[in-house]
């Protein structure tokens, strides 16, 4: 029986591949899987217009506890009736719980059974962050899917330390999740355990006995190589449960997520491709570039020739890389909104390639184009195929 | 016989006061006044896109020619022809000459009868802008409506110095005009003389013999106080000819352009409208509002309740308040792109009072909604009366 609020339903299962496609229903819209939620810390997504949203397709944008509760604080979604109508974003809604950000802070934070203590950066306050905070905060703001508060510890911390972060943050997974009470809103555990295969294998085990309505794999990219990172979400997400949506956080380039997809995972978000446009780098179907290099300046070229965003529609790479060497915040604007483009025309791709393979089994390969890529380096594009390993198809391109 | 490029023709003239509304043809569009042209310094308004720009109503924008040859240089706009097709603006582009930004450098410029001598900021490379190389960066860049290089000093300089500055002006705007030759691009230009009525009168004199297409009140917004200005404005205004735009350049707030309109202006740029949403800050029906106030953390008002601008149809003024206090870049566009409005709007208001006022002559007053305010004090709406010194108003009121 599926007892989740989200409905979820698998639409197909890829051959060779544990890459899934999933539709479920929030309070707000259907929701169709694999897929990347853009990133709206402080309810809004840098730089962005909502209307920008709905036109590049997003489906579920991510907005953090921790900071909306600092600012503008719980009393304002009270009393405006929520992050949808205060943002004027008719879509859904992801919190993040703010156990990450708390690990995240410099200072001024302790943590122990009852939650985590931080410091107000704006007002010099300690605030006592339980699980019940997180949730009721998470009430208040209003969004689709909750998630529970967790522990987390650097990746790299030894296993007794590990254990004792898994420990409360399965705790404060059961305090969550009563908390949740009767809300319609969803909410989602978050596995912890670090790099321990036996701590992770415990984590979803435990978790998932309890009525959440999907699972987050937490506790990575946060110190561990990559290598690490792509083991250790292989190894989790081959744990979880079949029946509802699997979230990796905070992942990650478009190669990251193909990879994760190859193992499973049905959910994404990430600064990475609002970040990069702040300094001037885009996603296109030819690689990754830095629009600030001077190889651009006289280009009449589309951005990226095979995209139609309106960016692309409209400007020039020659007037992108002024705008990017003048430091505008059009650049930002512009490029921003290409390379959501670009993630969520990926993971529409993606969603295809499954669906056609499920339905087609005959075919030998599913092909997706992905600019194989690092942030340093400026990549080409190449095909990579579901169904072999993606890390070994990079170093057979590299 | 008008020799304009610009096919200038007077719609109305207001009764009992200087104010007019006229049509003019540039190279892309037909534009009627009085206008507010927003500020794209580097072929960019602020944070706002091309099509925003469109949306508000703007029909012209003004560029910098000393801004663009520096970057990202004449060859650019050679090779990609010209700034419409670079910034994709299909209307029209006024370009300032370069003499004001490079009488603004804090050092390393020097001025001589061939022209301005400044070091570039981006590779410390010395550049000589004559009025030759001026225009000829201005017809490279396709403007529709060109400046003639102008030698700006301190508005309070004593008369010696004024009159240098003067006729060095009148010189640079003949040789202006030579190079502008057989180019169908207008050019303008730009009457000097600091605070001298007799330098003014001497100015437009000189100037008005030469084939202009339009002329610019410079040398303000440099050192004079408010009423000096004022009246400086409304003595050249009056001296200029009937038959071409009178621009007065860098002006200003509402109540500026309205007293400016009122002495016989016509076309006004200013960076105010985009800079103080930068801050926080906006223009509505009701007055000067500094979002930041804590007064707007729970209103669910409009900003602007008389407006329908894409910010006011679709934010409330909470949201508008959070952006602001967090230092979001979208809270800067979607305050600019309501604040652009309001002074398109206000500038549609004005020529529809004109043009009612001459075709009703009985009709006693021309009332207009204008907020009185400092850019210190949030003010509040009043009527304005042209026909009525503004600035006897102004104290009535204050």
């Amino acid at each position: 029986m599926n007892v989740s609020r989200l409905n979820f339903r698998l639409d197909a299962q890829a051959v060779g591949s544990r890459a899934r496609a999933a539709t479920f229903r929030t309070l707000h819209n259907e929701v169709r899987t694999p897929l990347f939620m853009p990133v709206g810390t402080q309810a809004t997504v840098k730089a962005q217009l909502t209307r920008t949203l709905e036109e590049a397709g997003s489906q579920i944008i991510l907005a953090n506890t921790y900071h909306l509760l600092l600012r503008p604080g719980s009393e304002v979604f009270r009393r405006l009736g929520g992050i949808h109508k205060f943002m004027s974003w008719g879509r859904s809604v992801l919190t993040d719980s703010g156990g990450f950000q708390i690990f995240s802070l410099p200072h001024s934070r302790s943590m122990s059974e009852a939650g985590a203590v931080f410091q107000s950066y704006l007002d010099g306050k300690k605030i006592l962050l339980s699980p019940e905070l997180s949730i009721e905060t998470q009430k208040v703001i209003g969004s689709d899917i909750m998630m529970a508060l967790d522990h987390c510890i650097v990746s790299t911390a030894d296993e007794t330390a590990a254990r004792h972060a898994m420990e409360i943050t399965h705790r404060w997974a059961a305090r969550s999740l009563a908390a949740r009470g009767e809300s319609s809103q969803a909410i989602f555990a978050i596995v912890q355990g670090a790099l321990f295969q036996q701590l992770r294998r415990e984590s979803v085990a435990r978790l998932s006995e309890m009525a959440f309505d999907g699972f987050a794999i937490g506790g990575l990219a946060v110190g561990e190589g990559k290598t690490e990172r792509e083991d250790v979400c292989e190894f989790t997400a081959g744990l979880l449960p079949n029946d509802k949506p699997r979230y990796l956080m905070g992942v990650g380039t478009p190669l990251d997520i193909l990879e994760a997809v190859h193992h499973g995972v049905d959910m994404f978000d990430c600064i990475i491709p609002t970040q990069v446009a702040q300094r001037g780098a885009v996603f296109t179907s030819r690689g990754y570039l830095q629009m600030k290099r001077g190889v651009y300046k006289f280009s009449e070229e589309k951005l990226d020739a095979e995209c139609n965003c309106p960016t692309c529609v409209r400007y020039s790479r020659a007037y992108l890389h002024h705008l990017a060497k003048t430091g505008e915040t059009l650049g930002w604007q512009l490029l921003g909104k290409h390379n959501l483009h670009f993630y969520h025309q990926l993971m529409r791709e993606i969603r295809e390639s499954i669906l056609a393979r499920d339905q087609q089994p005959a075919q030998s390969r599913i092909l997706l184009r992905v600019p194989l890529t690092g942030f340093q380096n400026p990549g080409w594009s190449a095909v990579a195929q579901i169904g072999k390993q993606v890390g070994e198809l990079k170093r057979e391109l590299q």
